[in-house]
C-alpha cells in the first residue's frame, strides 16, 4: 500500500488549511490532524474542519500519522520540525511546503537527523497561492490543475518520495520532480523577483511627494494595480524566502537591473525601434502562459465587472 | 444643448471600438462615424458594428462630427489630426484617448491651429484598458466605473471642457479634471512605469539560459504570470507612452531603482526587520485600492477556476 493513512499538518494558514480540507474532500478514508502556533488560528481552524482534529501540541499532532506536512514560514520550519519532534513516528515521511528547497532540505535535516538518515525527509512546493493568508484563506480546490513540485534529496528513499508524488497527484496538482537547488534558481525567477518588485514598485509609489496617494489608487486600473496584489501577500513569508534564497534572488535581481537599465537608455536616447521589439518579444510569452493553462486569456479590467 | 450629436472616432482599436459600442449603448439618439488606418481592420470595424458608419478616410469620418475622439497610439496623433483637417466643421471639439498628455497636446495644437486658438481641443485619458488591442478588443462597458480624466488646456474654452466632461459622464465613466502635466506625473507611476517593469522582467526571464522557457512558463502562477498579462499590451502604443512622457518616466524609474536598490541591500546583509517593515506598509496600499472599488478582493490564482 502506497497512499498514506493519516497526514497531519503543521500551521494552518493559506496552505496548510487547504491541504487539510483538500485531502477530506478528495482523498476519502485518509484521516487529518493537525496544528498552529496561534491559538485563534486554532480555534478558527477548528469552526472551518480545516483537519479533523486541531491539536494543542505539534508533538500531539503528528501523532500516529505517517505522513507530516510542515506549513511553516521557510525560517520558522527548523523550530517547527524540534516541536513536533517527540510525537513523531521514526518512519513517517515528512515534507512541506515551502518556497525555497535548499535551505528548508537542510533545516530539516538537521533537526530531525533521524529521518534524515532514512531517507525520509521529501521536500515539496506547490506553486499555487493567493494573496491571503491565515486560517481563513485555504480551500480546498487551491491545487487543482498548480503544479506541485517534489525535490527529493540526494540518496533519499526513492518510494517516499514517489509516496509524496502521488498524494499531491491525488489533490489534483500536477506533479514535477527537480533537485532543490534547481527548484530555486526557477522560482527566483517565476516568484520571488517578481515579488520583490512589486513591493517596491508599491513602496516607491506610496512615498512621493508631489503625487497623492488617494491619486495613486485612484488610476491604479493603469497597471500598477496587478502589482500591489502581489504586494499584499504574507510578510513573514516573504522575508523569510528572500532570507532563504538570497543567493538565486540577488542573481536574478542583478540581471533584472541590467536588463532595465537598457530598456531605461532606450527611452532617454529615445530608440523606438529597440523598445518595439522588446516589446513585441513578451508578448509571445503571454501566449504560451495561456496555451499552458495557467492563466485564462480573458482581459482583466477589474474583475467585479467582467464583460463575458 | 450641451450634448454632442455625432461623435466621431479615428483609430478602431480597444478604445475606440469600445467609445463607438459605449455611445451607441448609452446615448442613444447621438451618430457615430469613424476611420481606421488598417483596411482590415475597417471592414472588422463594419462587421461589429463598432461605430454606424466606417469611412474609407479621416477626413470623411470627421464630416459633420460636434465631437471628434482621436484613439490612436501617441506618436500617431499629429498625422491623423492633419489627415482629418480637411472634413473637420470649424466648431467641432477635438478629444483623445492617449495615455500622456502634454505631448499630445502640443501635437494637437500644432496640427489644428484654429481649433486650438478657438480653445477647443480638450484632451482626456480614460483609465480604463485591457491587454488587448485591435477592432476585436473593444466593448461597451470598458469605461463603467473607471476614472476618465479630462486634462482642459490653459485659456481653452470651459464650455467645450464642460461637454467633454459630460461625455464621459453618459459612457459610465467617473469623471476628474487636472492639468496635463500633472497627469503625465501621476500616470508615470501608476501606469507607465508599471509597464516597464513588468516588460523589462518577462524579458529577462525569457533570456536565461539555466532555466528553461517551459519551466518559466510551467511555474509562472508564482507571481511572473501578473507581469506577463501587463507585458503583452500593444507594443506601438507603449513604445509611444515612453517616448512621449520620457521625463516623468525616467524621474519615477529613478526613484524605483533607488528604492530596490535599498530593498537589495537588505537581503544582502540579511536585514529580517526591513524587509518585514516594508512588507507590511504595502499591504494597506491594496487595501485601500479595494475599498475605492478599483479592483476586487476575490483571490486571484489563475481566474479560470475560481473558488467563489
Amino acid at each position: 500500500m502506497t497512499g498514506f493513512r493519516h497526514v497531519a499538518v503543521i500551521g494552518l494558514g493559506l496552505q496548510g488549511g487547504s491541504i487539510g480540507l483538500a485531502v477530506q474532500a478528495m482523498l476519502p478514508g485518509v484521516r487529518t490532524s493537525g496544528f498552529d502556533l496561534s491559538p485563534a488560528h486554532r480555534a478558527r481552524a477548528t469552526e472551518r474542519g480545516l483537519v479533523e482534529v486541531v491539536h494543542d501540541s505539534a508533538a500531539g499532532a503528528v501523532d500516529g500519522a505517517d505522513l507530516v506536512i510542515l506549513c511553516v514560514p521557510p525560517g520558522a520550519m527548523a523550530e517547527a520540525a524540534l516541536a513536533m519532534a517527540p510525537g513523531l513516528a521514526a518512519d513517517a515521511v515528512i515534507s512541506d511546503v515551502g518556497s525555497c528547497k535548499v535551505s528548508v532540505a537542510e533545516a530539516l535535516a538537521e533537526a530531525l537527523p533521524g529521518h534524515a538518515a532514512a531517507g525520509l525527509i521529501v521536500p515539496a512546493h506547490p506553486v499555487a497561492g493567493t494573496e491571503n493568508s491565515g486560517p481563513d484563506a485555504g480551500f480546498a480546490a487551491l491545487f487543482r490543475n498548480r503544479w506541485c513540485i517534489v525535490t527529493p534529496l540526494a540518496g533519499g528513499d526513492a518510494a517516499a518520495a514517489a509516496r509524496v508524488e502521488a498524494f499531491w497527484a491525488g489533490l489534483g496538482a500536477r506533479v514535477e520532480s527537480m533537485a532543490p537547488d534547481h527548484h530555486d534558481r526557477v522560482l527566483a525567477v517565476t516568484s520571488h523577483l517578481p515579488h520583490l518588485i512589486a513591493y517596491t514598485i508599491v513602496g516607491t509609489a506610496s512615498d512621493l511627494e508631489e503625487v497623492t496617494q488617494s491619486e495613486v489608487i485612484k488610476y491604479s486600473a493603469g497597471g500598477f494595480r496587478d502589482f500591489t496584489r502581489i504586494a499584499a501577500s504574507d510578510p513573514t513569508m516573504w522575508r523569510d524566502v528572500f532570507l532563504a534564497n538570497k543567493g538565486a534572488v540577488l542573481e536574478m535581481l542583478q540581471r533584472f537591473t541590467e536588463d532595465l537599465t537598457a530598456l531605461q537608455r532606450a527611452i532617454r536616447v529615445e530608440d523606438g525601434d529597440a523598445l518595439f521589439e522588446h516589446f513585441t518579444r513578451t508578448r509571445a510569452v503571454r501566449r504560451s502562459i495561456i496555451e499552458m493553462g495557467q492563466d485564462d486569456a480573458r482581459a482583466d479590467f477589474g474583475r467585479g465587472d467582467h464583460q463575458g
